[in-house]
């Protein structure tokens, strides 16, 4: 077997054999595939796609180039959710702590921002003194006293996604669904986890931008998670406005707090509260929506996922009295108002372009190694649907260089739609696919 | 501009701009382009194919990171001729000395052997002391003193194509017509001609086995040269058997020297003339194929191109006696007849499995970096048309260790068909593309 034969199948539109995968990720792992010809092979698979089943085998190939942690000897099952992101997308430090609260176990297993969508690693790095480098027994310890542990990948999971995403990122071989399949789920399954609820994204703010292809998405990761022995479901939500009104690190940590105080944006707390009830059907705790909806209703109202939350703070290092008080998060020194250059309705709020005012005022990265600053952002004052005066203030920015506020504006400028009357809103979750 | 985002363009199936364009050349050329970015743009052109404008900016990209040889000071037009790639392919040696002696300067940079086919530069090779690697001065001495020189390719010589050729050999990117149109034409270009005349194989021997591949990279070679100011013209020609009888470096340099003594076989005759008739007709030495295929019979028969071979041959080192006496030519010490399993019609000789026995003996490259024998061989006693008896010898192989020769003579066996009645043979010149 010689690289190039493999190359030679894929651009040809042929099938790779199990074998051949496996030979390629195993030559991805140990180096001896060279760059140039990992790269040929996955600007092939971009233009000529695989199957399910050579989904399958990737995913397979790349969980195993790493250890797939073992959690048998937890009781009952563990579950996890992952979102393909988006702008202000805090779902996951909201439920997580809701649903260890109804005593299902989550290890999770997060991301950081990269372009113009935001990382819940930075978001909970925001919290002074909160470690996400877990090694994988604290993981298991967190797990055992807290019933939910938060960390970022290591370099045990899935080592030959790591060599594959930094070179996907630089030779636009990113956009390709079995790809992105393999990524998303050789790290879901090495988790150990036995159930998975996917948040697949939709519209102008999601890489997706189409239903279409965030349906495609969606059935690939679930017939690949399935196929790995992981009970998969995948909801396609709607990303065209961010989700909630802050976006940037600690402003987000903030909403976190408010919504599992009862206080939060209803479309932030309308997600996470679903998301949460199919985590507790996936793990079998509950049989139907309806049961399972209640009880994280529940667990929301008595404030136990709150509670769940300052415990999930304190375990990994965190300072648990930022959940009573805001202040002692990070704070940007400045803040300016963004006016509504017109009287109306606001008729659409572009997430991507909020998402690059975010980045312009250093919440986000453009690059792997850029770093964040965890207190600017922008609070969104108006969302769609929303009716705003000529002049009234539709954003306001947190920023600590004065210099980069009129980048951010101007793209905030340009994320607004303000028209005469309001478009029908597309709903929240657009499609389930179980 | 980011080498990657002229990755996603051409990925997406868009055009490159002149200025994209030359920016990969010049990245290319300096190493600034990393590997990796290089052969993920290679891979989205041979999927997504380049118009005859973007394949015409890259041939002149490729062109201007070299030299390109000023000869304007020698006077009439300087005419060379490029063949695609064949077994047995010897033209280019009978070819040179008839249009030099007919008065037209040949300036001849010459490749190596790679895959089934030959390289003129190592045939070239197998005459004693015969050096191919003329510096450029050589190249205009040898113009001024014999009218013709013939050479590799230097360092001077569109060092871009070096880089991009490694590259596309291990990335499965050989196989595109715009990719294979710059490599051809920015190095015939830089050569300083004003006419070319370009022999596209087609068969199961050649590299575009379709006639239909074969006259869309007939097209496009035509339409690069000639936008590159060079007169340039294409003839299809058949490469399904080897050409003539011979196939290995010094017995197919017998066989020039046969062909020019009047005595060779009449496929390679045939068209050796006609591409010498319509390279004398290119430069404008003759105004019709009727007269220039007159003109080089004449020269031909009257022995000046033997007498021009002879000296082209003591000017550039080598041993010139060769002419007269072929055994001073390098010989394989074995010889082994393979012999017709059956009597009949010889129906079909398969180039590409002769050349690959004749790599078995040691004549040719399986790497860029495999040493070849000079000796070694198959010389093909019958061909396609011809009758054969049970038993009887159809290949006498020169070999030089008996181990390499069941596989050789395995290979041999499997290119011949033997039928009953004799198929219709198609012609040697397909079609012409002016």
């Amino acid at each position: 077997m010689r690289p190039v034969d493999l190359i030679r199948t894929k651009r040809d539109g042929g099938a790779l054999s199990r074998e051949e995968i496996e030979y390629f990720v195993a030559g991805v792992t140990s180096g001896a595939w060279p760059d140039y010809q990992i790269s040929a092979l996955l600007m092939a698979v971009v233009l000529r796609d695989m199957s399910a089943e050579e989904t399958s085998w990737l995913t397979d190939a790349m969980v195993r180039s790493g250890v797939r942690i073992d959690l048998t000897d937890f009781a009952g099952a563990k579950v996890d959710k992952h979102s393909t992101g988006g702008v202000g997308d805090k779902t996951s430090i909201v439920l997580a702590p809701l649903v260890a609260a109804c005593g299902v176990l989550v290890p999770m297993m997060s991301g950081r921002a990269l372009g113009h969508t935001g990382g819940t690693l930075d978001k909970l790095e925001a919290i002074p003194g909160f470690r996400t480098d877990l090694t994988l027994d604290e993981m298991r310890r967190a797990l055992r006293e807290v019933g939910c542990g938060l960390m970022g990948q290591t370099e045990e999971i899935a080592p030959a996604d790591k060599r594959l995403y930094a070179m996907r990122d630089v030779t636009a071989t990113v956009e390709s669904i079995p790809l992105i399949t393999a990524s998303i789920m050789s790290k879901k399954i090495a988790e150990g986890i036995e159930g998975l609820v996917l948040d697949v994204k939709t519209g102008t703010g999601a890489f997706m931008k189409s239903e279409a292809d965030a349906r495609r998405l969606a059935e690939s990761l679930v017939a690949t998670g399935r196929r790995a022995g992981v009970r998969t479901e995948a909801l396609i939500t709607a990303m065209d406005a961010p989700l909630g009104r802050a976006v940037g690190n600690a402003l987000e940590i903030v909403e976190c707090i408010e919504t599992l105080k009862g206080r939060g944006p209803a479309d932030l707390e309308e997600l996470s509260v679903l998301l949460a009830a199919r985590m507790l059907m996936i793990a079998g705790a509950e049989a139907s929506q309806h049961f399972a909806i209640e009880r994280v209703r529940e667990t929301l109202d008595s404030g136990a996922g709150l509670e769940k939350l300052r415990e999930i703070i304190a375990h990994q290092g965190g300072d648990p009295r930022v959940v009573d008080d805001d202040a002692r998060l990070p704070t940007a020194p400045g803040r300016h108002l963004v006016r509504a250059p017109r009287a109306g309705c606001i008729a659409r709020l572009e997430a991507e372009l909020v998402g690059r005012a975010a980045i312009a005022l250093g919440a986000g990265r453009n690059r792997v190694d850029d770093a964040i600053d965890p207190a600017v952002g922008a609070l969104l004052l108006k969302k769609p649907g929303e009716m705003v005066g000529a002049g009234e203030p539709v954003v306001e920015l947190h920023y600590r260089r004065a210099a980069d506020v009129a980048a951010a504006e101007a793209l905030v400028l340009r994320a607004f739609d303000i028209a005469d009357a309001s478009p029908p809103a597309r709903p929240l979750v657009v499609d389930t696919v179980p």
